[in-house]
């Protein structure tokens, strides 16, 4: 975790995953920029690690993620992602333990731990409470949660799950910050899930897939302003 | 295997793997890309994934690769290093199963045809006469042979080895070309392996530990085109 | 590769994987064992780890196979399968590559050497042709082809691709013994492979998933024994 | 974790790893049993998976775990370790995440309910106090800590690091129980660790490595004994 270095609520992540690449994740992360300082809202964007330092560059107010990082020290290890050159192409952060590249429980400490000591954040993500709660105790500087455990049992509302993993989380460590990923499609479900206490959320397909990004993007983005300035 | 992409020989790979990376990678590069040119000679540059974009766009005459891909599809894949990305930031080949990132049999076969989709060279490492072998059956556009059952084995000449090894390879597909990487550590160590009959070598700690690796650059690709040219 | 050990045809392989264990496996693997002696044909089954010893123990004619062991020597390894443990519980050989447990090329040369060192039967599986052609190089002593590039492609005949696989694994050592492993269901299905060429065939859910285990194991044993009558 | 199955105290883990195997574990196997029984102190045992069959049905006192399991359900799954199987061989209980075989979280978390579930106890290793306490949030019957990061930093008693463990898994599930290992390698460290506060303790390579296995098994399983009575 960094010292004294936290988001300013609201904000937003925006993972392209394998989806978007090259000129056009570049145009994207351009739009995504201008509306960010349009709704005074602040947007995590994961490109892959090659277009790390052009979306870095291209833009002022995104905070730009590796979508992984891995632990070693400077020197061997062919095919790595070194935590340095993560940081030396402009990234400000590196998101960890994605359903899609899973870490052991030693690896996922080391990368946290290697995060912090050269100025990263680290953003990681926890699919039920007991794995929010056990990640809790390597202090990242953000969790992402996704409680699988509670989605589609039909008694249990978003307020209640939002609620759940908040108090969760706080009661190891109340400095975590929490992202709350459901399933995010569109502008009324951002204001929901903002609106039943969480400071952040955040999309992949509800952007990648959409007919016209940008315009999800804004809409996205203008309920994350919404939902906060009516909440707060 | 591209089509009508022979790489001229000689030719020679540079290696960073995590050892070096941001300004002081980019700023190698432009002494590789004229040395490179001033003697002639082709160089593969294998920056790490967050530095291709930055080491293409500021070099002529290398041949940028990355340290390694998946064979993923556009689509999900958090932390996957992407086909289309990579050659969009501006590589032209892949590197794999280095012994640092090794792959299974099935995979490395579906990454060699990805990057032959397109359009990337794929140079795949082998760490024994058996297995460069068994890899010339996926038709790579090069081997890199360390046979490490015959090194300091004594009674084995590296001249024998480096005729072994082509002999093997050619057997199966001739048009696959190859690069003897044995413990390169200075010049004299190029012009040697190349006067064995290698059409390529290269290294990773000749150069990256050097006390001064821009002189060891210079050293190493000036013995190249010499043993090349003493050889033809 | 072991020495003389070649296994005599027409052979078969049924493979539990992690349908069947304990009492039923033993149960299973009695009644597999007595129609093999019936119709004289060989028949490798390849239990759970923990059923080894006790398959191994309470059958005379079957060949119990592991289905995968690592390639370690004795000493430290929490959690692997040690070759010397495999061979003192009683099993004569390992299977090795399955698609559900894929192996990179350089543990895969090492299994396949400690195997042969100790004493046990290697059987590696391929997916392609070309897949088949690489593991050759190792020689194992039999490889399962099960060539999906061939399969569904509608102008492919079973008979053609049962043929170019043994041409194309023969081409690189003609030692190594072939299974021909393509969807079987039934005694028909195994007849049709053994008179396409084949000397050996084998399943999984076509006897895990058959409502009666032992009738079936009845017919494709007895169907083996047929076709490979006809054939010779 | 399993509902009132706690492990009466003193107890004792010895890990076999591969160095052990076959007909000499099972002797190995025997003498434990006896001198458990004799100093009424019970001992886990991990033999490989192909010896839990055989030292589980030759002994009567010793509590057999497999070195490790999958989480996979009945059904596919080539090469792995079938739950159900485990116990059907005899199993009481399985170990997880020993540093030789790292879980990811996800898994881990699996594999303690589905230990739980079929009835099988868990032990996980931990190798920080942070582990332990993430670890215990999935609630396995044991955790194993081996605190490396105050081993070694001289300002720290024995004492301290078992208490300090004890307390932060005791904070989050006091019903976890611990085992404290730490370099064991003979009757005096055993006491020791057991008079610091521990309620269990255990060697690899303190047997594995003796001149004596079987002295050596006395000589530490009357420690437990002596070290349990002097503290209680």
């Amino acid at each position: 975790m960094l010292k004294n270095h936290r988001i300013k609520a609201p904000f937003f992540e925006i993972g392209p995953k394998a989806y978007l690449f090259g000129d056009e994740m570049v145009s994207l992360a351009k739009t995504i920029d201008a509306v960010a300082r349009k709704y005074d809202v602040r947007v995590i964007v994961t490109p892959q690690y090659t277009d790390v330092y052009r979306v870095a560059r291209e833009t002022e107010n995104i905070l730009v993620f590796a979508q992984h990082m891995d632990s070693l020290p400077i020197g061997r290890g062919q095919g790595s992602v070194l935590p340095e050159a993560v940081k030396a192409a402009g990234a400000v952060g590196v998101m960890f333990n994605h359903v899609e590249r899973q870490l052991t429980i030693a690896e996922l400490k080391a990368c946290i731990r290697r995060a912090e000591d050269i100025g990263l954040y680290s953003i990681v993500c926890a699919d039920s409470i007991a794995e929010a709660q056990a990640i809790a105790h390597f202090n990242p500087d953000i969790i992402v949660c996704e409680p699988s455990e509670l989605i589609g049992t039909g008694q249990t509302s978003e307020v209640e799950y939002v609620k759940a993993t908040i108090d969760a989380i706080r009661a190891i460590n109340p400095d975590i910050q929490i992202l709350q990923a459901a399933g995010i499609s569109n502008g009324n479900d951002v204001y929901d899930v903002i609106r039943s206490g969480a400071e952040a959320t955040g999309t992949t397909s509800g952007i990648m897939k959409a007919a016209d990004k940008e315009a999800m993007v804004e809409e996205m983005l203008c309920a994350l302003r919404r939902a906060w300035d009516d909440a707060h």
